[in-house]
């Protein structure tokens, strides 16, 4: 058995890429009309550049059933060796966590899948039971509406808050100190948007060897230098920086897959050139 | 245009019932093997029982592409006049909300669609811009890890806190109140657990018009006589009282669709009896 971690970090390290293509077919703005033909050229023109792809559910889902086969042949079309990332959020009670975890693992057979904490430990207990893939906790999300409730302050006296002096801390600091308890198994990673650097670096120096998916860096104009410099862990591996309507809809024009590549490979460089700058190292 | 909540409480007025039935066909608790038959024979047997009907997304896509098949099978042999509530749990940033919110009301047309707010305001209005359709927004749920995240107590000075005197108040609540501003559309409702009784007296002061989806009152153990006496609004409607595995799995022989008409049946007694108790009277 191989840890979804382990799998990510060889893809990282065989792609020299901490880039996470965001498999995003929302259609008003595909260059193409077929899900499945678009997403399997946006693959193959990227496959040696990325240590993970990662599809987002809804927007397969909104073109309902042909969307949904679509989904299946994405995945399909994803080489092995490179780890696929079930962006789903999911979030249920135990029994129902049960069927979604099957959803995910063995229906669309994902390497790893995102999950909404709300609905506490049950909810996210049944995936870790799938020892070898990886479940990844939102935490600080990349949108406006993160702020709503992951920055609300627990009370002192609670939780975290007790073990630190009675500062109220942020609801997301909470959760990631519960992944952290939950993660026995070394199966769960976190989401922390790329738009907010100093809380990918607080989260880092909470859960220093979790891998953490960092979404925003794209359109949604995320700190490139902050995901890197705070989301690697002490190997410089273990930051998934995810770019999706950045890359996949580059260009719109009948090459746009070699559009992709080249944002793809953009992304990549940038990425290590700020590795550089941190004195890291790829292992041979 | 009629708006979810009319559409539900016509329903629950022709029909005399707070009963929603979940139709959660979980595969190794089927007494037979195709979902779609499963549930058509469940929906035929109880569609005159009910206010509504809960699918939850979980057990179909468990099954994969046949499973989803089923899924649309399903919602499209529910009649008309009986409201479809998706229960799916969907919560993602703003412009992939949009993509749900097209999969819940447009492919898979449903009447409401139940959401988890951790990614806060931006993740709910896309939804809400189906103005016809329903927002059922997770607050304190029925099952242990609800008591994770959703009790914790919010700072004083904080959001509600400041308006209440400064005194913590639990996470749960702030979403209450979050979803009541939201709501210019009258199109939000709220989910609280059959296993919180007291909570589902404080949410219904907090949110006295909005419908309250009641899970957990089966199976799940919770307190029916509470979910009846604080879940209904002012006309005695409002709660949806959700039962699922109590009902279609109340037999496991050919006669399971009877067993499920006479498990159904019981429970709108029971909760008919308890509106009896309270005075409430059904409108003509």
């Amino acid at each position: 058995m191989t840890l979804f971690t382990e799998r990510l970090n060889a893809a990282a390290i065989r792609n020299r890429s901490l880039v996470c293509i965001g498999l995003d077919p929302w259609g008003p703005s595909m260059p193409i009309d077929d899900i499945a033909v678009f997403t399997r050229a946006i693959i193959e023109a990227t496959a040696d550049l990325v240590c993970a792809y990662k599809p987002n559910y809804a927007f397969y889902e909104a073109e309902g059933l042909p969307g949904l086969h679509a989904l299946k042949a994405t995945i399909d079309a994803i080489p092995d060796g490179v780890p696929v990332i079930l962006d789903a959020k999911r979030g249920d009670i135990g029994s129902t966590a049960t069927a979604y975890a099957k959803a995910a693992f063995e229906a669309w057979n994902a390497d790893a899948v995102t999950l909404s904490p709300y609905m506490g430990g049950d909810s996210i207990e049944p995936f870790l039971e799938y020892e070898d893939r990886g479940i990844l906790i939102l935490t600080r999300t990349s949108n406006p509406g993160g702020r709503d409730f992951q920055e609300l302050p627990i009370a002192s006296g609670e939780g975290s808050a007790r073990a630190h002096g009675g500062t109220p801390r942020p609801l997301y600091e909470h959760v990631v100190e519960r992944a952290v308890e939950w993660n026995t198994r070394s199966n769960i990673g976190l989401v922390v948007g790329a738009t907010a650097p100093e809380e990918i670096q607080r989260i880092r120096g909470l859960a220093p060897t979790m891998p953490i998916l960092i979404p925003g860096v794209g359109t949604q104009g995320g700190d490139l230098e902050a995901a890197v410099r705070y989301g690697v862990d002490a190997d410089g591996l273990g930051a998934i920086i995810n770019s999706s309507r950045g890359i996949i809809f580059a260009g719109n024009g009948p090459d746009f897959a070699d559009a992709a590549r080249a944002a793809a490979q953009a992304l990549r460089d940038q990425i290590n050139a700020e590795r550089d700058k941190l004195g890291l190292r790829w292992p041979s």
